[in-house]
């Protein structure tokens, strides 16, 4: 039962990360966790099925049809999840002995059934934090603050972020005559914009029943993008209410404080494809790549959904797969595996010699140092060989003359020079 | 749509890692990524799904059964993975490029649909090596010294691991008279000693076609257990092969040079569920505690499966949520979240107080520190109150008679001490 070299790879949409490929994800990984912590938040993870009922109770139609769906054994309907915000409002829900306001992060998988493309995986990971059980302001520039600050960890670059509300955007549709029945499905056709063309976005406005005016505007209100600065300009020109302006006013004023108001935009246009959010959304960009590498807002109504009491609460995901493509893309991304110190190579197989060889890693390993013994299968030439491959320091041989002299031969694989160290240097007697 | 407080819980068998069960286990992930990687182990990571195909190859029946099987939205059928050396071993079938012998840890989670019980769940963690591309007893020797060191590492205290080898259990049923078809099915009874009584396991072994005699020789060789000192002796009494003395001989000296061989006992019992082992198998076992809490072997067919080509093979894998109830039952599970450095309480709404307070933030933020700052939402009391829960060093209180004098007022909350500190001593000036 041979399988073909087809076969043998990963399930389409996925991706085996071997050490090359799996360590620099490790080094941004934890770059990301030592921002959140830095502003207090903690580390939690679920399973990675749930439930099909909780996945799609607030989902949105594009979403629920990307879900990993199956039945259990005993007939559950169950799905692997496709972001963390549910399963944290599903915990939450039940968790109620946990001091609130929550400070949430991850760092875990998610998976998709998306079309596999650059920056789409069926399996990927997602940095995120949730802040659960205020609806603050202050809670919501802090989410911003610390997107922005990840991102700086990681050395991105430019990037902007750029802010919508649905609140506001709940309000304008009403005043173009957009009724609450068919919002949810302009918002997923707003959501489109920059993957269609304008012509179609109108074509499926219109499909909807809207006429050509109200499709014309609703085109305009996803066109509009202005600096922060500009946002309350905007927002009153567009007729926004004053209890948004002054929410609006609130976030730039805690966005400054943060000193994080210049990487921000306004942009009328993010919608986010997700049902659950009720307040600000927004989604974050860098310059020459065409896919958002993150996103989020404000979703005060998902935790009630579950559990019947009200929550507010507010988030980010970042998809990691694609910072480290933007990362690759601008030469910044930190490649390579490990250096292991020691490659430690018994010359002969003598119990009394191996034994020395042995002892001599163990009193390395105990200084810290990673060793490497042989396994006596290779010589020393393909030893050597073998070892430059692997990232090694030192190269140290044990052999009848070393023993016989006291010493070790020790070879600096970054520039091939030897020389022979007394093996009491290394606490060692022979 | 509000949900059952049963319907808000995990799918069955599976578990929430809130931060104050997460960090107990991230603190045991830390320590052995530190000692696999002091081995010169490079962590890897694979898709959670695989195909059915790959997965079901060489599990073994019983294992096949636990699989989360489910066919995708285009038809193919696909599983989670139950354990990591098959993915493994398929990662290693196709990148020929990376050289060998080949060193890889993983610590992950995997899936198997088990009946849910102590120490058993339907999703759970395992850290583990893998040792490709050699058949060396060195090899052998390595992975058992991981072993060790690992659950040395974590402070587990007392251990055993039980060695025994399939080649020698395969020449000595043989012996028996068990043919080369019934073998297999042998295995599998002999792996459910100590879970069954000994007349079911001679009534399974009957159930085969097995005479008396030979169902009471399987058991009695199941039962055989010596330390590790006195195995050869006991394989010369069996009668086993010179070949196979000669292998363990030379692995007890090897063990030997790593100072482990004190840990290790010969179990002739221990046969492992998975079909896929070759040569040593092994399982690790703490007193007081039913379940195994790791094992391992070596399997240099595996890979030959999938690739058509020779590569032999040898690891083991750990249960890390079995780690954690082994530590939590002997009182040595370190608990408890990250604590926050600071919390800054703004008393009032004043632009410039809070302005204070953020920059405040940003300078300690800066130094390292991690830094909770309140929404404003809270009284003085109930913010005291929410940080001594989340585990909060110092308290800063930014009022205005503070403010007025240059200082911030600073309550150690581990003795509710408080002093004014200046802002100059932040490096902020007012």
């Amino acid at each position: 039962m041979v399988f073909d070299d087809k076969d043998l790879r990963p399930v389409r949409g996925m991706r085996d990360l071997t050490p090359e490929e799996y360590y620099p994800m490790l080094q941004v990984f934890d770059k990301l966790a030592r921002i959140a912590e830095s502003f207090g938040y903690l580390r939690i993870e679920t399973p990675a099925l749930e439930y099909y009922e909780i996945l799609k109770a607030k989902a949105g139609e594009d979403v629920i049809n990307e879900i990993y769906y199956f039945k259990d054994k005993a007939g559950r309907e169950v799905g692997l999840r496709f972001d963390m915000t549910v399963p944290v409002a599903r915990v939450v829900s039940y968790r109620v002995d946990v001091p609130k306001p929550i400070r949430w992060y991850y760092i875990t998988k998610v998976w998709r059934y998306d079309e596999p493309q650059h920056g789409r995986y069926r399996e990927f990971h997602q940095f995120g934090i949730e802040f659960l059980g205020t609806s603050s302001v202050r809670a919501d520039a802090e989410v911003l603050a610390v997107g922005v600050e990840s991102l700086r960890a990681i050395d991105i670059g430019d990037f902007r972020i750029r802010i919508n509300d649905r609140r506001v955007i709940d309000q304008l549709l009403s005043k173009i005559g957009v009724t609450n029945e068919v919002k949810p499905s302009v918002l997923r056709i707003m959501d489109k914009r920059g993957k269609v063309t304008e012509d179609e976005l109108l074509r499926m406005l219109r499909d909807l029943g809207l006429n050509n005016d109200a499709s014309q505007e609703i085109l305009r209100l996803a066109n509009t993008s202005e600096t922060l600065d500009k946002a309350i300009d905007s927002f009153r020109e567009l007729g926004v209410g004053e209890e948004f302006i002054k929410y609006h006013s609130e976030l730039i004023e805690y966005l400054d404080m943060y000193g994080v108001r210049n990487y921000m935009d306004l942009d009328m246009g993010i919608v986010r494809g997700l049902d659950y959010y009720t307040g600000i959304v927004f989604e974050m960009y860098v310059p020459d790549y065409k896919l958002s590498v993150g996103g989020g807002g404000r979703y005060d109504n998902l935790i009630e959904i579950y559990s019947g009491k009200l929550m507010p609460a507010s988030g980010f995901a970042m998809g990691i797969e694609r910072l480290l493509e933007v990362l690759e893309q601008r030469g910044t991304l930190k490649r390579g595996t490990p250096q292991i110190d020691y490659y430690i190579y018994v010359v002969s197989n003598e119990v009394s010699h191996l034994s020395l060889g042995y002892k001599l890693m163990r009193s390395l390993r105990a200084n810290g140092s990673k060793v490497v013994i042989d396994t006596g299968e290779k010589s020393l030439r393909s030893a050597l060989e073998y070892a430059s491959k692997i990232n090694v320091k030192y190269f140290v041989i044990v052999g009848p003359r070393e023993i016989s002299q006291g010493v070790v031969k020790v070879r600096d694989m970054s520039n091939w020079s030897e020389r022979d160290i007394p093996l009491s240097e290394f606490g060692l007697n022979t």
